[in-house]
């Protein structure tokens, strides 16, 4: 029960991330402390709550995730304290743990106000450091989150875009833009499947100015070099490649674009 | 005594880290290695000082904290081994320390010169690997430092711009812009409450064409969205920033910015 | 036998990189997990097959090299385990290993085709995930890795520049620029020293416009800022740069610039 990851907006350029280590540290040394992704753009919730949706439960069972994407830091809002089936989450009740807590189904939430477990001398600007930290480095020394506050039935929801059949179509949309430029749409292999079993196998995928007739399994399989292809990617979820090169620059998309897929 | 933080100006992109973590656990593989911070622009010997500054004590004591900035390698300055009450730090002797060392007042310093505790067919041009590691790895073995060189009683200080109070005002400048654009002084919260209790509590900030008459205690109290603030922020020192917004960009405001608080 | 060191092109923006720690981690709660390189430029398996020989024999012996830069990932190329004399490398057969299998001599190749050390649910996407995490961490538990496959004897290999000598000259060219702007090339000391004992001390080394008679041991012997130098740098290569300045900008040089240097 000792490995905990961070999810930030903090960037690699300033103290902020190695502050946080060392409180983690300072409390269990010998907690193991994993970057899940400290390149969330500045207060953008959604990314984080989409980052860690995709990387939570590749972790052992125990894993502590702890994610600071917090524009209402100091403010009102309530630190969190989460205990799953399998794992703990330690963040601001902003919305961020809407989809990892969606899938997760039951877990029981804490509003973590007992300052003993907080760092003495705390700022009203990095919580990171003074309260998820050392929340996340008690829980990870065996301390039960039940100490930590009172449970409370509801927190921050946020709303993401989904996608949905409707007459003979899925409307999705794209809602992460990886490294390479992969366009990750909304549309999960589930609805895929269902869209099929209604109303056949051929398919015309309209995006932007683009038509597509056929998914591929993997990158390599659209063909020459600079071809654009559809494929279900590593997090279950449609996405528009080129093979080696960049999608979101070639065919000028980004997040938020609409993508329709109508069946014959 | 078996942390180890890196700061170094070594950015992310090539193998320079990497070669240090190697020579690290190659002499002690139970080290914890924690990356404080690579993107030091290259050769900014103060940008590192004052990182260094604002997260070295948040470890935890016997943490030994390795700097590599180091525009000198291979000339004639010397590699520094400094013991202080709780840290140690390993760094050459070109005022990187500065900062760290005045705060933490007395502190035992060795010039490293003790190439049994160096690696073995060593470079000109990396210290960071082939001294600056293996010293820190040595130190977390338990090797006493005063075994690596002579104690030395001067060393390279380097001078930062301080605040001052002068004539009714506080006059200082900025010095650290974060990855959300906030802009840092070095108008520390001791200057502000003594100014504050010579020349009572109305004052006056000005930096630029803009003049702030309050302070917040959270970016999320200045109001509106893009809404300007003043406040002290997590490192104890004035900041300006923008609530979820990037200050430095909005106002074209950078380093070395001078800001002036007259009291009333 | 538990570090375990990550060479990809996921950079740090997405989820790629935590996914493969967790999995690691779910296999071996002990394995040591460093960073060597994620901002290998997307695809580019030359880069990362440099950054690799520039660094992995600085990990002690039993290191596992995990390389990820995987164009045909989900192609029919094979995933391979190599036991080299003192490291294990779990890397796509793409030629990425060339240069440091050439280094390393003697080493066994296997061809991993036996999924039960697979990540079951498997993508055809992300084999860093799915296939050479587990592989490695599945080593670091001390499985044998003929286990994971049959011994092959032939594998791909990339052909890179090499330096050579001509007529009294050595040519060479750029193949790595360096977070600093040093410009490093394909020439080492050996060849170095063989062209200086045929032909003499006396050399006159160009580059693009540049004319260059001297080799000096560190960066600030070139004398004052900005000064242009060239030197044998960290990995034994002849490399160019300027003090406390980027060579690549100001010289407008990149990498595949051709090199010569004339004797006597």
């Amino acid at each position: 029960m000792s490995i905990i990851t961070l999810t930030t907006d903090f960037g690699n350029q300033d103290h902020y991330v190695a502050c946080m280590k060392g409180v983690i540290l300072g409390i269990n040394d010998e907690a193991v402390i994993v970057d899940l992704c400290h390149e969330v753009p500045p207060y953008d919730i959604k990314y984080a709550a989409m980052l860690l949706d995709a990387a939570y439960d590749y972790f052992p069972p125990g894993t502590i995730h702890i994610v600071v994407v917090d524009p209402g830091v100091g403010s009102s809002r309530k630190p969190l304290v989460v205990a799953g089936k399998k794992y703990f989450w330690v963040a601001p009740d902003n919305g961020v743990l809407s989809l990892a807590l969606a899938r997760e189904g039951q877990a029981s939430v804490v509003e973590a106000d007992n300052a003993h477990f907080f760092l003495s001398g705390m700022s009203a600007t990095f919580h990171g450091r003074d309260i998820f930290a050392p929340l996340a480095a008690w829980l990870s020394k065996g301390i039960d989150y039940r100490q930590m506050g009172p449970i409370v039935e509801s927190y921050s929801r946020m709303s993401f875009p989904e996608a949905r059949l409707v007459e003979g179509k899925i409307q999705g949309e794209i809602i992460h833009v990886d490294r390479f430029g992969n366009l990750i749409s909304n549309i999960g292999r589930n609805l895929w499947e269902q869209a099929r079993a209604r109303w056949g196998s051929d398919f015309r995928l309209k995006i932007g100015q683009l038509e597509i007739r056929k998914l591929v399994n993997h990158y390599a399989q659209a063909g020459a070099l600079g071809e654009i292809c559809a494929l279900f990617g590593s997090s279950g979820r449609l996405e528009l490649a080129i093979n080696q090169g960049q999608a979101d620059k070639i065919l000028s998309l980004d997040m938020g674009q609409p993508l329709e897929i109508s069946f014959a």
